[in-house]
């Protein structure tokens, strides 16, 4: 007998489930397409040279690696690999298509992904994304909308307590240096401030000096990175007041008092104003992602209390370049669905329908004879519009009916045989426990009136 | 610089492609909603034990397997496998959640799929399976409740001369023993019978001579499983003569007049006659299904000048048992998506509705300090419901409109200096190429009363 589990890592979803992530997904895109943004879909499986190289070492270590087939199973080589985000797919795509594609280009696209990841809560190694990038504008007007649909997503969805942080991947750079970290030290300095969130400014500094970067430096990058954020709080450095950065900043940078990154990062700001992502936008200097892809703005959407984001992005101008061989801009956020579902079900934030889908009626089975008729009455009840299943066995009528009860079924209909000889049908409420008999061809009647009311 | 082409096999869709074939799910999970159906989903990978063994030794070749990872993978090992069919996931799932799976469990899963075919017309190695299956009776109503939830399917979707033919495993066998031939040549005659659409009756009497069955023998074949169809054409075993197939088979089938493969097939051609499958369903005694589990009656849906099917399914009473150790009876249908989408298209049958589904209002860009207004603009759009999107550079006007024009975009909006300092918009109809200006604050007014009059 084979294990039922299903593969590491992996999950199966029963019908609340599926409801519970349709509804989610649906929001998204509904949020997605007022936003003008249109969708595309990409295979599972890539080439597996589209993929590697994409992601650094750590990325190209996770992703699952598909066997040649027949003949060439037994060489032991892959040469497909499993799509593991959808923004390489998405810059392969543009560069294919490029001919059919308008030169500003908004696409969504929602799709799992999957990485050899080590499972742990709320990690999983197949997992959806919902994606929106732009391409072929280098304005900052593509982030202030990316962040807009991103920031209305979560709004409809019930959130009101989210962060957008915003930063720039040269801010890193230039911060870096300004705090004298010899350039050859910025990767390693990135990957720890990367993790302040999780091991806060002692553990950043630790990892810092074990990395052999002088204690005084430390302390001017905390102080610098630091800018704008209220000790152990959140940054302060939103709509309102972006405009202070440039003036806390002078001391770190010198002569030049607004860098390109700056300039962009405020133009960003600005412009989120106008959006409904005005009040959650943030500038963060200490943010750090980790894709190697971004050459630009990068940002990550945050909920209190959940570790890590509910979403990240950035710019990512030179990704098109390497299918294309010519630069195309490009930029966008990836909403990550789970998170979005832990996040939803811990605050109970579902809507009561979304699981009360269930089956309206349940046609019960009188004898053998009477399985025409209740399909029969079932076709009526499904013209109409409900949803409505037929009990397949000639079972005891109470167990009929307990079935229909334990699967919150609203209602039972029994067509008997005094009732099939009257013309009439007996409908039990079994959300109230009360039954009426009604006339066959009043069945869908009564049946509006009733689940129309609730 | 990387391939741009999506893998062998493999599409890219897009956005009226996805469209279409996003509208043509839609119909088919509200119909399997309305039959009573839940949506269940599991991973695309499952363990290589998982599937192996289940689809014959034709269908082991085609699994993708994946490679183990890590200091694993040089071994050249497979531990995963693509999910190949949605039905042997389901068996699994049944096995595993059996205590909070209702006993009667009707569930629909619409996901892809990969198998490692030969790529042919129509014939891709990912695509999408929409099934439906009844877990836990025996019942014909269960039968009866799948043709008629495909057929309203197929219905819905414009489909008017499609046919479901139905048989039974056993009738299979019963009918070649009739004709005389040895139960080790089942298999083989089953093979050439299956391939009767396609090569013709002089075609599979080549192919069993050649397997070594004499001559008079065929004859019987052809005979016994021409019962009930005209020379060239369907079968006439419709719900208004199934009838006539006892008597028909008498001269075969001796003192057994009516087998319980009969029995069941007459069964639930009785009960479709209370469906919307009643005009469609046929029996076709030559209908051989090509997957090892089935057990009793065998479906296929065609549609005229269609090669294949449209959808096939049957019942399985032992595939759960493989997972769960004891006997648990199941159904099931799967509609091919890919199939599908291939004659609407050919027939031309979407609305158009479904890919005129793009952006309403592009707000243009009049200078840099223009972007900030128009987002807002764009912004109450979007509350309105309808979708817009903003011009993200300062380009020449006209490039913008005609950007919006060849995105088949309805609506420019425009607030040059003028407008702004009136409190204006002007608005170009694309379609008509029409211009008003209206005052900012009756803009979606305006829209409503042009977009809603469509």
């Amino acid at each position: 007998m084979s294990t039922t589990q299903p593969a590491r890592g992996m999950r199966d979803f029963l019908p609340d489930e599926v409801r519970r992530r349709d509804y989610v997904v649906g929001v998204i895109r509904r949020v997605y397409e007022r936003y003008g943004f249109d969708p595309i879909e990409t295979p599972a499986l890539e080439n597996i040279e589209t993929l590697l190289g994409k992601y650094g070492d750590e990325g190209n270590k996770l992703i699952f690696k598909v066997l040649k087939r027949g003949e060439h199973e037994a060489s032991g080589e892959a040469d497909l690999a499993l799509r593991y985000d959808l923004t390489v797919p998405l810059a392969r795509v543009v560069a294919e298509y490029q001919a059919r594609l308008p030169k500003f280009f908004k696409r969504y696209q929602v799709q799992p992904v999957w990485r050899a990841d080590r499972p742990a809560r709320g990690r999983f190694r197949e997992f959806y994304q919902c994606d929106i990038d732009a391409i072929g504008s280098k304005s900052p007007v593509v982030e202030a909308e990316l962040c807009a649909a991103a920031s209305e997503v979560l709004t409809t969805l019930g959130f009101e307590d989210f962060e957008i942080r915003l930063n720039h991947r040269q801010a890193l750079t230039a911060l870096l240096t300004a705090a004298g970290v010899p350039e050859q030290e910025h990767a390693n300095a990135i990957v720890a401030i990367d993790k302040l969130e999780k091991i806060g400014w002692d553990g950043v500094v630790r990892e810092l000096e074990s990395r052999g970067l002088a204690g005084s430096r430390v302390q001017e990058l905390q102080q610098v990175f630091g800018v704008g954020k209220p000790r152990g709080g959140r940054t302060a450095l939103d709509v309102h007041n972006a405009d202070m950065l440039g003036p806390a900043l002078r001391p770190f940078l010198g002569a030049d008092t607004e860098p390109l990154w700056l300039r962009n990062l405020r133009d960003i700001v600005d412009l989120c104003r106008s959006t409904p992502a005005a009040e959650s936008v943030r500038i963060d200097l200490s943010l750090a992602r980790g894709l190697s892809y971004y050459t630009g703005a990068i940002m990550e959407i945050v909920v209190p209390q959940l570790a890590g984001s509910v979403a990240g992005g950035g710019r990512y101008d030179n990704l098109v370049g390497m299918f294309l061989g010519r630069e195309v801009p490009a930029c966008g956020i990836s909403l990550g669905l789970e998170r979005i579902l832990v996040v939803m079900g811990e605050r109970d934030m579902f809507p009561a329908t979304v699981t009360r889908a269930g089956t309206d009626v349940l046609v019960t089975a009188w004898n053998d004879q009477s399985f025409a008729d209740a399909l029969a009455l079932a076709a009526e009840i499904r013209a109409g519009g409900f949803r409505a299943s037929v009990y397949p066995d000639a079972d005891k009528v109470g167990k009929q009916i307990k079935y229909a009860a334990d699967q919150a079924v609203r209602f039972a209909a029994i067509v008997g045989d005094d009732e099939r000889a009257r013309g009439e049908v007996s409908i039990k409420d079994l959300s109230r426990g009360m039954q009426e008999t009604v006339a066959r061809s009043a069945v869908l009647e009564y049946l509006k009136s009733r689940l129309g009311s609730d």
